[in-house]
C-alpha cells in the first residue's frame, strides 16, 4: 500500500504540474487505466489518452493549490484547493481533489468537487 | 436534484449534531439504506440501525468544525474538518467528509478521510 507521505507527495506534484500546464507530468501519476470525473457528476475521462486530452484542454489557464493539509485514509487522499484562472477576468474556483491509488502510488481514480456557486472573481 | 444551499446546510446540521451527540438528529440526516463509511478503507455501515450504532458509540466523545467551505458537485459535496476529542487527553483529528445525497436531499453515502498521520495533541 502506498505510504501517506507518498500520498501527500503525489497531491504536492499534482497540484505543481497543472500549476505549470506540464500534461505530461500530470497523466505520469496516474495509472494506465485511471479514471477522472472532474467535476463530480460528469462523465468521466478513462484511461491515459482521455485523461491526456482532458489536461492538455486546460493546459496553463489555471493554477492550483492547497487549502489546509492533505488527509490520508488508507490507499486514499482528499484535500481542499483553491483554483486561480488565468486570462482576461480571472476566477476563484473553490474545489477539493479524492484520490485513489494502486500499490505501486499511481492514481486510479480522482474526483473533483466543485461547481458554479464556488466560483467568484479574483480579487 | 437538492440545492447546493441544501447541501451546505446539511453539512451544517451535520457537524452540530455530532458535536452535539445527538444521534438521532445525525441519523434523520441519513436516507435509511445509507452507507457510511469512516474512516475511508473501513468496513461500511449500511442501513439506518448500523448508522445509529455507529454514532452511539461515539456520541459526546468529539466535537466537529468545518475548515473552509464546503465544495459542492451535482449531488454531491465535500469538506474539510477538524474534529477535537474530548476526555483527559484531548487530540485534533484532521478529517475530510464526502457525502452523496437523494433526491429528497437525505446523505445516501458518507466518507471520512482521516488516518493516524492527522492525528495531534491539541494545544
Amino acid at each position: 500500500m502506498p505510504s501517506a507521505d507518498h500520498i501527500r507527495a503525489v497531491f504536492a506534484r499534482y497540484v505543481d504540474a497543472v500549476s505549470r500546464g506540464d500534461v505530461e507530468a500530470v497523466v505520469a501519476l496516474y495509472a494506465p487505466d485511471a479514471r477522472v470525473e472532474d467535476p463530480v457528476g460528469s462523465s468521466p475521462h478513462v484511461g491515459a489518452a482521455a485523461i491526456r486530452a482532458f489536461y492538455a484542454g486546460s493546459a496553463g489557464t489555471v493554477s492550483l493549490e492547497l487549502e489546509g493539509h492533505v488527509r490520508v485514509a488508507g490507499r486514499e487522499g482528499a484535500a481542499a484547493m483553491i483554483a486561480r484562472t488565468r486570462g482576461a477576468t480571472p476566477m476563484i474556483v473553490e474545489t477539493l481533489d479524492a484520490m485513489a491509488f494502486d500499490d505501486d502510488g499511481r492514481i486510479t481514480s480522482m474526483r473533483a468537487y466543485w461547481g458554479p456557486d464556488g466560483i467568484r472573481p479574483a480579487d
